[in-house]
């Protein structure tokens, strides 16, 4: 969806208790604000953990913002004891997407991109290799090759993080075959959204379609999801599958594969750039 | 879902204005009602269409109702100029289903309820034929045998509306083949669902899977959706695709449908059961 | 598909040589049979292994079986050293089902039969619970209430075995939740299917509804696969997945999963019972 | 699928009739040629239609293929009365691509070709507009813009025959918004291949997203077909749908169906490049 003006985002997470959702609304009525959307999500109705997605809009949205976010605070932080995040849409989130040699979901980001489709501002891509630099600065973006260089990540990942530092609400691993080290996901301070190429848990690791065409599956799918120190456990944002069949090769299967990773990669990062996933510990609430 | 002891739903529609959800949580809020779920819709925020789904939970519910109800009525009828419905989930929809010779979707139906599925108690079941009787018998479920007499539906349509009037609160068409005439679906005063064996709006009328096969399509569908005077042509509640081939004979598309028909159909009586759907002219609003 | 008159299945497997198919079709030819359908697949072109499927029609067929049996030995086996199984499809395939407390997949390939669907004869349903006897006897099949006794299996599946001598083509375990010995199912010899109520190889064992609420998973399947002394990890058949979300609960896995596995298995054995599936090591060859 | 040297594709149709498979294998056999894959399909084996796709390998393949287009003449036009089709897969065919605005359908299917997903020489591109130009010929292929020039189409059409005469294969409509004329079509001598915006039958014609909405269903599609002189009625090549709810506006269906345009069309085009294809009047024969 477009990046619209006037309009913002405010997510509220925490202990569920009674009269959340009208404290939040109240607030929001007090100052006019037309409630466009609203989602809410309790895992327990008798003291589990509250979850609301709530977009508003306000004329001179800008000018009074500050003034609601000081009013939740009052009723949400001190009286409720919850978090909330309350932004502006109209500044889209700024991303930088890591890639390798398979370019496949990164032009596909650029593209959707380009059409209007994702409501962020691509700041820069990094890559280990230099085949994309073309293609991705012809979309006018700044492209930086960042080697790969053995073992000891650090240098590379020094680079990366100042690369990042302050120019980045969120990163995608869009096919980025390194590994990061937990001192980066920690330094980079940003969500970092990874696609893997299978329907995790199944074919955790390196080489997922050869592993699919191993154990004989009758679909293969892709994951994205957030990255965390444990690979591929993240909390996921989104998953789907495609058929195949005993006749696809492992190659069929990468090509396959590959449609499917990019949709799967694509829908998190729109859901993530408009707020509508929430991570509660190794979970996530996506209202899409 | 099973019914849920304690649990209300509320059902808010209307023109869209600024605080209406605020007005509807903080009466909740003003008992003690905890928001199990909250969904809400607006189909343009400047002056457009409201429509909201609430469910939540309250001890001794059943003695607070009608307090409640009041005070909605003060706050969204007078004030707000909204249409409202609340209803206590702990009494199942009572439903009537209407069956003809195909038994699947009927059958389906029996089975889902016995094991829980579905928060409906099915009061009688209605066919043109009495091949189904034992069986929907041995499910402990009234069956009625109305004949069809030719192309004067009146008399059979008199005996439908006695046996439903005043027990049941809506009416499923599982595979019905009887064309219902506008006068009686205005008598029987209670929503029809019925299942049509194609992906409306395509192969309107009879014998769709004949129609498929004859165009040569790659994908058969079930359509489930309200009835109204035009055939085919009401408000679609929920559809379904499944993948076929040049090799698949019309027997073939009538096995691979009914597998979708089924599906699309306990969908849409579970969601009409729950009061996950709201009708908007010729449209639905579903929140599943 | 139904059973037809006069139609035989012919499975043909082997290293893969220039001629197979000319040789296997012009036999065929030579006594007058019509190719219904012909199927091939070739794991690679150059010295791999060779499948073939081929359905012909043949008027008078049992009477000339034995002779296209003895002609074919001497094609496909001398000069071809190929393997090959031939079989009148006029004789459904004799099935046991064994089932516990679930019974939706026990049921829902009970009612298949029922409309035709499935071209097998159910010769028993075995199981370790009495619950379903009275409704499986209903559809006129015998039952067998053969009880779990601890951890020491051997005398329940001495009955087992008792029960299926000579009387079965194959065993479908519909939601059995017994682990089978490895002598079971050496002694058995027929092929046995089972259902296991997830996406393998993600959530292998016990209880996988829960693991992948646990995990976060946005996509729950089923997988049906024949039976090995490996728990779930014998060779794959079909698989199908359905979208679930944060909101849904184990028990609300359980129910959306039920439909998939219904789904799955009577693919799993309607392709079986048609000849359609072909075992090559761990994996499977499908032509549905 | 990649070209692959030594490989020829071999598509045989006509009347049914008893040992065709056999005469088509032992001529093959006769060469000593491999059988990679054989598809055969008949509507009704008692006189009906006979459909077989073979692709085989062998080795200096150039220099036998006259001789063996003799020997099937022989053998399949004079003693079975059917016509058939041989070519050298090696040769990719070559494509012209029709494009307007919308330049999603051909950028992806410009950038599969670039991936070597597509088995195709993409011969050059035709617009309407010049917006494409500078992005078309940066993938190395040739852009003639062509104006269209009010409603009479002939001095256009005829410029388009200009440029396409011998130089292709086939013709795809990738989101082509002009009507093509029963004698452009005749002329072409090619077969066209268009993309629809809908699930057809349904939504014929313009503006299918927005007559979706207006009719509220809940899955929206795209079908690839033939081209005829009848709009949209073209025998259907491939078709696939997508989900959509009340909340996504005709801007969202557009979006989301852009996604399912893309895939349906690459998958049709990549069909029909590998001759899996046949038509068989207003049907389509597929062996995927």
């Amino acid at each position: 969806m477009p990046v619209t003006r006037n309009h913002a985002s405010l997510i509220v997470q925490g202990k569920d208790r009674t009269g959340i959702v009208a404290a939040v609304t109240s607030v929001l009525a007090s100052y006019g604000a037309n409630i466009v959307s609203l989602d809410q999500y309790s895992d327990d109705p008798h003291g589990g953990a509250f979850f609301q997605r709530t977009v508003f809009s306000l004329d001179r949205l800008k000018a009074v913002l500050p003034e609601i976010e000081k009013d939740l605070q009052k009723r949400l932080e001190k009286e409720f004891e919850l978090e909330f995040m309350l932004r502006d849409m109209s500044a889209p989130k700024r991303v930088a997407i890591f890639a390798s040699k398979s370019d496949h979901c990164l032009l596909d980001l650029l593209w959707r991109h380009r059409r209007g489709e994702l409501p962020i501002t691509v700041s820069m891509v990094i890559s280990n290799h230099v085949d994309a630099a073309e293609e991705v600065r012809s979309f006018g973006i700044p492209f930086f090759h960042v080697p790969s260089m053995g073992p000891d990540k650090s240098a590379a990942e020094a680079e990366h993080l100042r690369l990042l530092q302050g120019n980045v609400d969120f990163v995608v691993l869009a096919r980025y075959m390194q590994i990061l080290s937990g001192d980066f996901i920690r330094c980079a301070g940003v969500p970092i959204i990874n696609i893997h190429h299978s329907f995790l848990p199944a074919f955790i690791g390196a080489g997922p379609y050869a592993k699919a065409k191993e154990r004989g599956v009758k679909l293969i799918g892709a994951t994205a999801h957030y990255v965390t120190e444990d690979l591929d456990e993240g909390p996921i944002i989104e998953q789907d599958v495609v058929r195949v069949t005993h006749a696809d090769s492992v190659t069929d299967l990468v090509r396959r594969g590959a449609d499917v990773e990019r949709l799967v990669l694509s829908r998190a990062v729109t859901w993530h750039s408009e707020d509508r996933v929430i991570r509660n510990g190794n979970h996530t609430i996506v209202f899409p």
